[in-house]
């Protein structure tokens, strides 16, 4: 049965990354992985083209793929959009809402060819490996009610916090299968001392943890997440927490590794399919100068190929190519240390295609 | 004329932490400071004596007070407490916003003689000297409507995370104002790509920078911000945020500096008064045992002296002091190193006296 993907570059670097990405696709294709490749706009570029963010041809599409490979989006170019809803994010978090991407899982690993990039001290990183899982359609990134408007005479913004019992059981649950199948330990974050909303969120984890006795449940306050991922990020196996917080942690913790610019992640839904990006951003400041890191996006089809697909040997195979890279010294600048090849873009394609 | 203090131990470490700075305050009382030095109970500790963690004596005492030293407040004693109305943090929160404290600043220091303590490279944090101001009063931590409730069927958690303009430019005028005073740059986080909320705060922040030609602004996205902490804190000077971001982004800073047992912090409101304290917790782990670092409280009572008191010579002695016994290598356990001395809270506390 041929798998439908859907590639979306979107915006700034996006492109570039993802026509890398594409031909590891294509490569697989060749060694009779059986899928049929698509694109479509999403983002800036698709608001450029449609005057929408996210059009209707390729939300169709969208829900028609297997799984979707994503660039990143956004830029200063849409920054102005008055109206919040055709700004570039609007096409990601529309994507997430209607595919229902409800589960974000965003690993911080260390690659050992890369330790001395980290701003941490060598020590404190080297074999570093969290899995942050981050509900990702829920949470104030769409609660109701929103928006700006006056009262008693002045402006007034607003954004409502919120999660029901079932949508915190259900990524509980995810996090918890995949805190069993690695290192058996769970830390949920929150902010219970203050917030109601994460006083449900604390409960309803303590209510599933038995559920699951191998694995052992531990909570922590945002803040102190925060501290404890800069002191010492290697207490951390799984961490799950909400839209909000998550987006915050996972960056940081992304950042630790001093890898930002190789580490993919996927979004999936309860039945499997799944969008899969890199964690960085659409970097504007680098876009078309063809010296963008490829290999986040590269893993993300790795990620893919495991989660959606059902393909782990060219999972592990284009693991394997990108290991193999960093071991022969290339290096995107981003990525850069003395004594390493710097790339572009295009050749670290090459040569991850050459390692396949 | 006298000023009165309000000492605040609270619970942990707090009390072991506040009795070492108040006899600086002595010391300082000794040398001629006209100030009368009361203390109260808050948070947990006020919880078993009088069934609330703010109770209203304490209170009375706050807003007769011309400033407060606060230890730090909670603790697992607390944590199983099911009415959240009772909990230790609503004392400070009481606090907070019953005396409208609405700004609260708080430096990230590293100290030259703790740069090593980092768990980022040196290069990267020495002469680091970050100041985050944080809304207090507002935002999500105060937000309505707020709780726990059924909705079809099944529990729903939800806050609110509010802002008003005359808020925002409230504490905007702040930053603004301690910009000019230092590198005159900054940084306002926010979130206005997904959160109506903070597109009025960037709006607000936009709409106040002609008033402050000498102070470049610029905007961060919190999920940024967090990464930039990590990757480069030295690009920022000061930054502002709201209540919820700035808990986050201050925490990470501070533990950044490798020095977070050193760094005070000041909550002041409109009419100057103000509640001095340390940004590192109640630490209940190592309560009672006399290791507890004091020289974050004991700074906090320079910054009282500076920002509520007017008495910026008394402030400088005592961070002169501070200064001294660090350069004589002495040490509590939190940030010693090989080759300095370990000494304990009240041997530390005797120490900066003598320095004094
Ligand atoms: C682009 C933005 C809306 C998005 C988010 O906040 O979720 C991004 O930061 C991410 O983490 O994927
Ligand atoms: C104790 C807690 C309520 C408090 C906060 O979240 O504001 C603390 O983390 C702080 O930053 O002072």
């Amino acid at each position: 049965m041929t798998r439908k993907i859907l590639v979306l570059p979107g915006d700034g670097i996006g492109p570039e990354i993802t026509a890398e990405a594409s031909r590891i696709l294509a490569a697989c294709q060749a060694h009779g992985l059986d899928i049929e490749i698509e694109e479509g706009l999403v983002g800036g570029s698709a608001y450029d083209e449609h005057g929408e963010p996210l059009p209707a041809v390729t939300l169709d599409k969208a829900k028609a793929a297997d799984a979707i490979l994503l660039g990143a989006v956004g830029g200063p170019k849409w920054d102005k959009l008055e109206d919040l809803s055709k700004r570039p994010e609007k096409g990601l978090l529309g994507l997430r809402k209607n595919l229902g991407l409800f589960a974000n899982l965003r690993p911080a690993i260390t690659y050992p060819q890369l330790a001395s990039a980290s701003s941490l001290k060598p020590e404190l990183v080297a074999g570093l490996d969290i899995m942050i899982v981050r509900e990702l359609t829920g949470g104030i990134y769409f609660g109701q009610p929103r928006g700006i408007e006056v009262r008693d005479g002045q402006r007034v913004g607003f954004n409502t916090y919120v999660y029901s019992e079932s949508e915190i059981e259900r990524i509980g649950r995810v996090a918890f299968e995949l805190a069993q199948k690695r290192g058996k330990r769970l830390c949920s974050v929150d902010k219970a001392n203050v917030l109601e909303v994460t006083i449900l969120w604390r409960e309803v984890m303590e209510r599933l943890a038995p559920e699951y006795p191998d694995v052992e449940l531990s909570h922590m306050y945002v803040d102190n997440a925060a501290m404890q991922l800069v002191r010492a990020p290697k207490q951390f196996d799984v961490m799950v927490t909400g839209n909000m917080f998550g987006d915050i942690l996972s960056d940081a913790a992304a950042m630790l590794t001093g890898s930002i610019g190789m580490l993919p992640s996927a979004s999936l839904n309860e039945s499997g399919q799944g969008m899969y990006e890199p964690c960085h951003g659409s970097a504007p400041d680098i876009a078309g100068k063809g010296i963008a890191n490829p290999l986040a996006t590269i893993l993300s089809v790795a990620m893919m190929l495991r989660y959606s697909l059902g393909e782990p040997e060219f999972a592990s195979r284009i693991e394997a190519a990108v290991g193999k890279v960093l071991d022969d010294g290339l290096r995107t600048a981003d990525i850069a240390s003395e004594g390493t090849r710097t790339v572009s873009t295009c050749e670290m394609g090459d040569a991850v295609l050459a390692a396949f």
